[in-house]
């Protein structure tokens, strides 16, 4: 790359897969774009395309307004950012940290960055890598909003839709581990039921547009429960958790059958069974959040 | 109802919440009704619109040349079929179950049908009661296919979609228990982050909007995981089950740091341990269909 946009330089820090989607994007876009990677070496196809390579993350983070770190968690991260020469070279400047860990060390990080003089971000990426650059990216934000907005425009250049969910700066990380609970939980249900469908002589190919169809039919239970979770209003009418608690019985007999560990749907089983024992066995399902959350 | 159409006299045997709606469905497409629940006082409604009450089980089969039954479990199903009287009645005409149960318990009764000179036919409905009569309803068949094509006419006054899985008894049942395993262990994973995004102080309502952008994700994903386990192909190379337990074990974190039961994704987490344990980790997450089914 030869020329450069108007955008300030950006310095992004951990070439994992997602660093890497993310440096390559903000190359794509003409920000002047440096890199650097606790492991030498994952470099050369960025640098090929223009990317400044660093030797050190003091280097790296000295030569931009805004770095943005990427990498497997917040221990990491935290290994990279907080030492004295790396605190000193970012006074001044921002750190847009796009690590996934929790809400506690994203407010903790951002502490520690606040007593540097160093300004912060905490976000969150939902889509895998190859989303970066296209309209199918999903990030959100958290943090003071007359920074996110300062930065909204060269964090727009990785792509998709970008949500600034609130100033307090965990809830990024919240949003992000709420949603991969409902992600992974749906998968183990998937790859669950993909083991006892063939058990039963059904391939994992015939289940699927039937399963699509099931995930098809969440989008709005959500809606409707979340409104039932907030209002404290669960009505079973349709489905009381009774009648939910038969059917998991019924899945991990059938899964159980077969030497087909049910272990994820007996703790799903567990919670109906919790809720119904105190004595909310008419309610919907829903109310298993509340439940879940007395202490 | 004064005029009947041309399809054959129905019997509902069960008037649930579900079976109601069955009956109410064939009334409504004109088909005369007859109707019966253990308990009495259930028919009031439908007989006011035109259904016949019968008084008892063998009277109820006795009046049409098609049985629908939908009642809470197959079990229940047998206590009202497997009798001499019932039989007898039913000889040379067709039952069509509606119950939900294992894909077992269905072959049990449909090898008692065999017996009895009795035609049988099984069915799961994947929709809740409102959505019988209507487009949205979701019905699944298995067993003789002759049975099926002579009652698919009728069938279809339900309303929705009408999908024969095959001659296999056991098949409706099958894709029955692998959806709602699905659906259970999403539901859980949904409610489970309702907790905690509470917890963290996000409401529900704030969470819903993107909880249905991940289910919106799932489709794709469902069938490129379904060519996965089928052809034995586990990539991970975008999201390696190591990277995922990683995600779970801050899910599990950040739910106990609440006082938050996160015993589902404990168990979620430990089908993801299993699957590196076995030296898969490197592998996409579907790897624990073909995990789970082994012996
Ligand atoms: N990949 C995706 O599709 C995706 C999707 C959404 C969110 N995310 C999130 O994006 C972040 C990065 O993910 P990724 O896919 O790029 O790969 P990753 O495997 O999660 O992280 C790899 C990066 O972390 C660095 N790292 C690990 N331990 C370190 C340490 N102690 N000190 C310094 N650096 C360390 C690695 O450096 P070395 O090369 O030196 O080991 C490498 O740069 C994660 O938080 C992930 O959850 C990823
Ligand atoms: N409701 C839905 O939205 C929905 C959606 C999909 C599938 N289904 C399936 O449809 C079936 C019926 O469900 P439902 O919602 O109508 O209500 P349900 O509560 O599952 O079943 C109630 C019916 O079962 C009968 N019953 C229970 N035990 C019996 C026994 N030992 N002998 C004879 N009858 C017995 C009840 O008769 P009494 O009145 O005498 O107790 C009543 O007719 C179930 O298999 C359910 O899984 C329902």
């Amino acid at each position: 790359m030869s020329s450069y946009s108007n955008h300030p330089a950006v310095t992004v820090l951990g070439l994992g897969p997602m660093g890497r989607s993310l440096a390559g994007a903000f190359l794509a876009a003409g920000v002047r774009t440096t890199i650097w990677n606790r492991t030498p070496g994952k470099d050369r196809e960025l640098t090929a395309l223009g990317a400044a390579g660093a030797t050190s993350a003091e280097e790296a983070v000295s030569a931009s307004e805004l770095t943005v770190v990427c990498v497997v968690n917040q221990q990491a991260a935290d290994a990279i950012l907080r030492r004295a020469g790396v605190a000193r070279a970012l006074k001044g400047r921002t750190v847009v940290s796009l690590t996934a860990d929790t809400p506690q060390r994203a407010r903790d990080t951002a502490r520690w960055a606040a007593e540097h003089g160093i300004g912060y971000l905490d976000g969150a990426i939902m889509t895998p890598a190859p989303s970066i650059g296209t309209p199918e990216a999903v990030f959100l934000h958290s943090g003071p909003r007359d920074l996110y907005e300062r930065y909204r425009p060269v964090l727009e250049l990785l792509g998709g839709t970008h949500t600034h969910l609130g100033e307090e700066l965990g809830r990024a990380a919240t949003f992000d581990l709420a949603l991969l609970d409902v992600f992974w939980t749906a998968m183990a249900g998937y790859a669950h039921a993909v083991a006892i469908a063939r058990a039963e002589g059904v391939t994992a190919r015939e289940l699927a547009p039937f399963a699509q169809g099931i995930a098809a039919i969440l989008p709005p239970l959500f809606e409707e429960f979340a409104a039932d979770a907030d209002d404290g209003t669960y009505s079973g009418e349709i489905n009381p958790v009774t009648s939910a608690a038969s059917t998991m019985a019924h899945v991990v007999e059938v899964s159980e059958s077969h030497g087909i560990d049910a272990g994820v749907m007996r703790s799903v089983e567990g919670l109906a069974r919790r809720v119904i024992g105190l004595g909310h066995g008419g309610d919907g399902f829903i109310r298993a959040a509340e439940v879940l959350g007395r202490h």
